[in-house]
């Protein structure tokens, strides 16, 4: 047979067989009766999975068209905000408010390190103010994920907008729109929401609605969008086939329940750490229950993250992430976001210790699957 | 067995099932061997089908996306631009060119009104230049297609650039982007490319590279998905599985071969007009081998359309399209671009005819079918 492929990199992700079987219908008109209860009930869904009651806007683009839209949507040029960047993602923020010309005070940390809500705080402090705080919940260039509560609270105690990444996040690790008053919550189709690429989506707080700016949009409208939708009339052509296909896999999460969910993704992330500390190899992301997304995992001395990523693919069909930029061939990323089981997680760590040993690294070998199951095993503490 | 469906509207139109397997293949990376080959393959068959040696710039998006592109990317505020409008789709051009503070004059038509490029050469010195003419090539909204080599034309001899939404054109009529000079073209997937909505593309001249604005932009950045482009590299995640699918869909187009595509085009819609005319209707959109791509037909006396659509769609599953705006209810619309035989154009004038019959039209029976039959079998003068 051709070789069977392995997708264990934190974005796309693997895509359950019944949803692709959505997709794969025949293609119905948007406006007719045949999509519009689809449409109904995925922006439904959408909104218990962003536990909020707000209207969740629903873009066909990449995560980023939907990170842009919250700043051509918030911000006017000149605007002060404020940018919290500890990795790929936060670097995104700051080059879509540069574009768009809001004055961008960055709070930067190195790749790797996790942004405290009590930085956020001195920083705004000491800026007096800004009208956004733009931050990553989940940087999956690195594995962090940050108390995403804290730091909503403090951007709220200084008066400024909480906007939110959470394209790896949501869906996997507890994002509470409202309970958190989160002002926006920027999410995608293809990591936790278990859908192919191409789906975006916002979440928009009252407050965050009463303060729109006055840069250039179309497309990313919110007002535009929020309008179209409340008559589940979407305001152009939307990618029908992948709506079809998001609504059966957030069923499907709903049908889990997110607290299960979550918990999943605990015990996948505290699985993975723990095989690979199995190994002997050493963590680069946190290890702590919190960073149940991605991985991150450094290259033993003298080994190229780059060759081993490439000896999976080649020998065994198993995507992997490599490091991003400076990160390159230092560190290797195993994503467990959306359709995964524990068996993923063994399957990358088994691939990982067989192909380390053969490229000369000094591991430990048959441990580290043994010490995931148990992990995975243990009830979560969330 | 559940209602079969019948998708006529001239988009999302239908899509052929080879094309629906190819996205419902198990998620692929966007980085990896698995995807860059067909990456590139669909690139280079955009250029065949633009018809155009440089480079075709393909974004997540619906078609609005695209024509946004070309807007965020050439103007910068106060420029001044001309917006040829005759339907729906011109005042699209409008509205975003609008959003980002151009300064637009308007050539504006009635809806069914075929755009001349002496009115738009007239037009252009009356205001002694503008940066660009954004022009609709098939205005879907009123079934006509004007002449696109005469009308860049006229806009390249006054100095503008020509700016073309070929959304519902390309692929079904002649669109040639280097050989007309087009300064740029716009188009989707989900019209004649026969693939489902969610991606969009355009193609740049290179007289519209050297000449971009300061609009700010991101996501729809020429700049950065060019380069991207050029290692295959999408600037973010791209619809991996809708790319899979139009990549199967412009393999289909080429193997029949675009002037074979064209001829079809030309002999579906002078079927559907035949047709019509033989039931004794009149026809909204032009009599004229141009309008290949909807036909659209006035509603008989005393019948609203929009009743004629309900029953069509209620009774048999066929869907057509209303008439937009102050059309709505006075004109249908049969699509016939992209995966559409003469048997597509028949099925829809019998059921039109039988419905039109039970609401109490006074139309001839029995005659639009062999008229439609008839004439898709005549030779076209393409």
């Amino acid at each position: 047979m051709s070789e069977k492929r392995h997708l264990l990199t934190p974005g796309p992700t693997p895509v359950p067989p019944q949803v692709l079987a959505a997709i794969a219908q025949p293609v119905v008109h948007h406006r007719s009766p045949d999509f519009r209860p689809v449409y109904e009930e995925t922006l439904a869904r959408l909104r218990e999975v962003f536990r909020t009651t707000g209207e969740v806007l629903l873009f066909g683009s990449a995560g980023t068209g939907a990170m842009e839209s919250a700043v051509a949507n918030l911000c006017s040029p000149g605007d002060r905000v404020l940018v919290v960047s500890a990795g790929q993602f936060g670097e995104r923020w700051r080059g879509i408010a540069s574009a768009y010309r809001a004055d961008v005070e960055t709070l930067e940390y190195g790749w790797g390190e996790i942004p405290a809500a009590s930085d956020i705080a001195g920083r705004l402090q000491e800026l007096g103010g800004a009208k956004a705080v733009f931050v990553t919940h989940s940087e999956t260039s690195t594995g962090v994920v940050c108390d995403l509560q804290a730091i909503a609270a403090a951007a709220g105690e200084q008066g400024a907008l909480s906007v939110i990444d959470a394209v790896s996040s949501l869906g996997a690790v507890p994002v509470e729109s409202d309970g958190w008053s989160l002002d926006v919550v920027v999410s995608g189709s293809q990591k936790a929401l278990m859908t192919p690429p191409g789906l975006a989506m916002v979440s928009v707080s009252e407050r965050a609605w009463t303060t729109l700016g006055e840069s250039p949009r179309f497309y990313f409208d919110w007002e535009r969008t929020r309008k179209a939708q409340a008559s589940l009339d979407a305001p152009f052509t939307p990618p029908v086939s992948l709506v079809a296909g998001l609504d059966v896999a957030l069923g499907m999460l709903l049908d889990e329940g997110l607290n299960s969910v979550f918990d999943r993704h605990v015990r996948l992330g505290r699985a993975c750490r723990e095989g690979a500390k199995a190994m002997g190899l050493e963590l680069f992301s946190p290890d702590d229950d919190r960073s149940a997304v991605v991985t991150a995992i450094c290259a033993p001395d003298g080994i190229d993250a780059t060759e081993l990523v490439g000896a999976l693919r080649d020998r065994f069909g198993i995507t992997i992430a490599n490091g991003h930029r400076a990160l390159k061939g230092k560190i290797f990323r195993i994503g467990h976001i959306g359709y995964f089981d524990v068996f993923d997680v063994t399957t990358a760590l088994a691939a990982v210790e067989l192909v380390l040993t053969d490229l000369g690294a000094e591991i430990e070998r048959g441990a580290a699957v043994s010490s995931a199951l148990e992990a995975y095993e243990e009830r979560a503490r969330v």
